[in-house]
């Protein structure tokens, strides 16, 4: 019988029993009626016998003797067993059912070098089912990146390079930070967008492509539940992402019990819905072949990304707990650890891992070496030949930003027209787009109002790679995730992103993601405040100024005029290349304005690079320090104009960006906001929750503290009572 | 021909121009190239004659007489259009191309009452493409609640009954607040699983049912491509929620322009594949009958929640700018106006209305009053016949909660055995269960993580709605949603949900929903800090307390103990009601720890409702305060009692919940805080920011302002510098 490969996508539907009060466990019964055959036999004949190896046709998939083959994969499912039992935490129910996956994905269809994780050409692999994290340490110790068997032994402990979820700051050859479900294969849905297109950009007809490598993403039942893997697959389908190979682990199991309980929607059929190359694998735990010719067909579809269902067993090789929920996210335990020792035929002792295993999934350091030096061989004639684009194309690899690069951004003075900060922003991106030459992104469908077209380029879209304007449509929690991906992909590239400011709320996740796994991306948030006016609460921001500036290792700018916006995009920039006092690269948020608001004199990129700089009477000791940020700095320059008419010695302090004020010097904070003046007042038309860090017990806040309304902006402000006249109050 | 109703779901596959750059405007042609027949035709051709009654086929839907059945739809259009214009302001597009259907739904297939809002058995609907509110603002006037003309000219404005969205807390006949897109569809799934509840509970053979109603949606392009919808779709269609009458405006177009740029996956495929039952009307702009048959097929089937794809022409009408972007959210302007008004035949003047308009939509309230009256009869043979039920029954209408309910909730005392706050949790939804009637609700796929699971009830399936146990899947933002038009059925239900504390990322927008709009939900947040420990940094909340705090109308707490979840409940369930100092309802977050703490002799459900209070040392003042929350609050204790021993008089502040606190006395805040008291320590797994308002400039913060790491509870804790002995020596 050959390989049983099912492009049809008919999946039977599960039932839930009809009038039975469910509780986790009592779906086993069920369960088996709907896994495949295989999983449905009673437990006392699932024992696995020696003959397996043929059964499998393991023969078929590698040159591998086929019980040294099997071993290979059991080896992962015992290293995965014996790391969770020794840190009496963890998931191996996913490693166990995924090994014959892992074998031959990783073996037989990968492409990467153990030995230099930043080999550019290298396949990328996501694990968005971060849980099964030991799946992915196992790849990477057996075929020799740097993660020691000391390592696994570690697994889940302080300081250890094998975390509870992969993270991609602390193991070598880990691509990115997985875990919160879905994210990995929105990362994955990036990567793959990178390549597509670098491969545009820079591959050459008569050489060697220089980018030219798939991607690989790993995705649960959890995965597919969550919208932000169905918004990054439309976009996949939608750009028709041919070299993106997502395998859906069908195991039918995630922590409440069984699918059935939640999830009985067809999955291949909404795939092939979003334009997806959709296969199904109905034996996943021993029909290698089958699992190997999908792989071969999705490599085969190049004009659309493929999904591989494949149906699993969790806990895989498991007497008692195979299929169960309870071999999810628990340890085998002792005892259960042997019976599945017994029932695999695995003769070696805890993290006892027979050599062989090393030799042959070793095998990928002398392929991934082979292929890099060709690789760097081709590179090298690439430059010969086309200069120009090879210097260019290094920057991908060093991530090196043009000498004078920050010399685009123009300044503004008080002559030039006041206008939205979100217009200042567009200038800002089409300068730099000129200069940087990994400057790409765009906007969650609002391109007209968040002003973040290049004009120079056009759309990135099937065919048309080449391209860095991105359309991520209505999907901000994907558009974040993919320019996670994008980020991690290599070191040259900058991407942005764009929604209202609101809609962090939607993106969230993705935003945190973006500064836990240091991705120098830039969030273009406009519309920042009640200053929006008609469209009411449900888009006006109130709490996520303090609710970003409160999440570490992000920046949170909110620039007052022209000079600083430019300031707020240098700063990005270069954060995003760790070019900061922390050597991390890390993201930015950016808050723009919908409505104008006039240049100053004072304003300056070197102001804003200090987080907090004096404006407008910085000369002498001042009576009162007035704070404010944005729309409302200009704001705190009328007040004080009254304030100083009233004799009042009046300082105005810009504060763009607090994450950076904390970051000087205590010398530095104190000439700003010298200690004796009592009488402060921040003006900022958001939340004022924070603020009495820098005004002081004895200071005042003037912002808005509850939700928003409908109307035009200037009334708003008034019913909020965000006022010149207010801040001249409050500082009398 | 009869109307063009397909349940094929074969939708065109729109190509994007191969290599064209694409900018905004550039795809009207290609717009034209896959819209309907009738869009496709040239402009000049596209005029509207007086013979359209006839071809509309609009004598085959309703008994008004053809004419003024179109002028009642146009009546739609110019009303939306004077309007917007009137406000500068808006979106025109959607109520000009949704008209007939809105007419058709409203006049012909709902059923309400526009004299009575409140009236239980209504037809809910949610404008979830939000806005459009100048459709429902139309449909709301014209048939009688209370939005007046003037209403209508206030459109926009500060003030008004109608805002840029609609809100339910401002106008008469809104049922939720929409507008973010995604979260009206996924209130409607809400809405309908409510309505399948009750009706399972309540309704009895040879009765009348008392709950019977349909839920209706209208969705755009925006919604479908949120990845909210899917999640919220995919659980519609596990529970086959029959009477979900989802219309999708399939008109093409988006902010960004065609959705060709971004969107072009099968809708229809993919709600198929979700379970749902799938038509397409091909031309929603004129052929009614089309329409109207596709509703009554909706209706026919009862299994399946009904997705209608109505194709339909964005600002149907006017000349220049239908099918473009240009019409989606901009004023039309008084020339195009009156080209539309020439166009369709509109003869009255700006916001003139013809009577006999009022008199046709009008009929809905003799429909539903007649409607109500027959159910207020049936209610009280019920209530004869079933008084039990029926005295429930009345509590879902009154959303009186029963006398002494709160006496359920139990007291500890340092003698029982310190738990998890998320196991005191489990309690209480237990204890709650027993004695609130409309308590329900579920987790995210973490029901035996999160203790969720109410003992006495099974699982809210298809086929035994009555259950009260949820499971939502990993599908948080739909759950928060779903939950939210839960709470806004009726005053009865207290819905609440559950996923770890730091998801409240993935569903940050609908909380905020609940929050803004006055949903009463319950969001049961565990594992609330780095002591979940070795999950690491993707899932160690640091500024979510934080984040939570800064939002308005929602109250954060963190309750220490078993006395103090108790108490968190107690304020949870008031809350939900309204019962507060300000008299609106607001829902909670409540985080929950992974970890066991002691019980404490002093904490008590009263100190809980004043959000802050003394748990040791009230008696003189002290030389140091100590502030504590949730897992922290016994490392305050300790530390107290060390520093005791050290000669020191210590005061321990349990701060579960800030906002309450704020809403104090300043004498009550005072006597907790004595401002002569400068030596403060705060001590809190999470972000400190914030803290200094109640430590002040002098205080100190102990807490985590950077991620969280993969390791033991108890080792993260001494890394962090979280410790008995910190806070001791930030003390002394």
């Amino acid at each position: 019988m050959g390989p049983q490969v099912q492009t049809s996508c008919q999946v039977p539907k599960a039932k839930v029993a009809g009038t039975a009060r469910i509780f986790s466990n009592s779906l086993q019964g069920q369960q088996l009626a709907c896994r495949s055959p295989a999983a449905a036999r009673p437990r006392a004949q699932r024992r696995i016998t020696k003959s397996q190896a043929t059964e499998t046709g393991v023969e078929k998939v590698t040159s591998v003797d086929p019980e040294l083959a099997e071993t290979c994969i059991n080896a992962i499912r015992f290293l995965a067993i014996d790391a969770v039992n020794k840190a009496n935490s963890g998931h191996p129910g996913l490693p166990m059912g995924c090994a014959p996956l892992a074998f031959i994905m990783f073996h037989e269809c990968m492409l990467y070098n153990p030995k230099d994780s930043s080999f550019f050409n290298r396949d990328r692999f996501t694990l968005s089912a971060g849980h099964g994290s030991m799946l992915q340490y196992a790849m990477l110790h057996f075929s020799g990146f740097d993660v020691t068997l000391e390592d696994c032994k570690n697994f889940r402990q302080l300081n250890s390079r094998t975390p509870g979820h992969p993270e991609n700051f602390l193991t070598d050859g880990v691509e990115i930070t997985t875990g919160p479900l879905g994210q990995g294969i929105a990362n994955a849905v990036g990567i793959a967008a990178a390549e597509a297109h670098l491969a545009a950009r820079f591959n050459k007809d008569g050489l060697d492509p220089l980018v030219d490598h798939y991607t690989w993403s790993i995705l649960g039942d959890g995965c597919n539940m969550e919208g932000i893997s169905n918004e990054a697959a439309s976009l996949a389908g939608h750009w028709g992402l041919g070299k993106l190979i997502a395998i859906y682990d069908d195991n039918k199991i995630s922590i409440d019990g069984h699918t059935d309980l939640a999830f009985t929607e067809d999955v291949g059929a909404r795939f092939e819905a979003l334009g997806w190359h959709v296969q199904h694998v109905a034996d996943g735990n021993k029909d290698y072949p089958a699992i190997k010719k999908a792989i071969e067909n999705a490599k085969a579809c190049t004009d659309k990304p493929s999904l591989i269902r494949l149906e699993t067993l969790i806990g895989y090789g498991s007497p008692n707990k195979a299929n169960t929920h309870g071999v999810h996210g628990s340890p085998l335990g002792g005892e259960e650890t042997g019976l599945t020792r017994e029932n695999l035929g695995w003769k070696y002792g805890e993290f006892e891992i027979p050599k062989e295993v090393y030799d042959v999934y070793g095998d990928a350091q002398t392929r991934g070496k082979e292929a890099q030096q060709k690789w760097e061989a081709n590179l090298e004639e690439y430059c010969k030949k086309y200069p120009e684009e090879g210097k260019e194309f290094k920057t991908m690899i060093s991530g090196e930003l043009p000498s004078g690069w920050a010399d685009c951004l123009p300044k503004f003075g008080p002559e030039d027209k006041g206008l939205a900060t979100r217009l200042h922003s567009q200038t800002m991106l089409n300068a730099l787009a000129g200069v940087l030459p990994g400057f790409l992104g765009g906007s969650a469908d609002l391109a007209p109002s968040n002003m973040t077209l290049m004009k120079a380029y056009g759309d990135f879209q099937k065919g048309q790679y080449q391209e860095k304007n991105f359309r991520f449509g209505v999907r901000e929690h994907a558009m974040g995730a993919i320019c996670n991906g994008m980020a991690l992909h290599n070191k040259g590239l900058i991407p942005y992103c764009a929604t209202f400011f609101i809609f962090t709320d939607y993106m969230r996740a993705s935003i945190r993601m973006a500064a836990l796994s240091e991705a120098g991306v830039i969030f273009v948030m406009t519309h920042d405040s009640i200053g929006l006016g008609e469209d009411g609460p449900t888009h006006q921001p109130i709490e996520h100024l303090a609710s970003l500036r409160a999440m570490p290792n992000i920046l949170m700018m909110r620039p007052g005029d022209g000079n600083e916006t430019a300031g707020a995009y240098k700063v990005a920039v270069e954060n995003c290349r760790g070019i900061n006092k922390t050597g991390i690269p890390r993201p930015t948020v950016m808050a723009f304005s919908r409505q104008g608001m006039p240049n100053m004199s004072t304003t300056s990129i070197e102001g804003v690079e200090k987080g907090a700089y004096i404006v407008r009477g910085g000369d002498e000791t001042p009576d009162v320090i007035l704070m404010g940020t944005g729309s409302e700095l200009s704001m705190a320059v009328e007040a004080a104009e009254k304030l100083e008419a009233a004799g009042k010695k009046v300082r105005v302090v810009s504060f763009v960006c607090w994450e950076l004020f904390e970051e000087q010097e205590q010398s530095y904070k104190d000439s700003i906001l010298p200690p004796s003046v009592e009488n402060r007042v921040s003006v900022e038309a958001g939340s004022t929750f924070g603020w009495v860090k820098y005004t002081g017990a004895k200071g005042k806040n003037i912002g808005i503290d509850h939700f928003g309304a409908s109307g035009p902006a200037p009334a708003l402000y008034e019913w909020a009572g965000i006022t010149v006249d207010a801040v001249v109050k409050a500082a009398s």
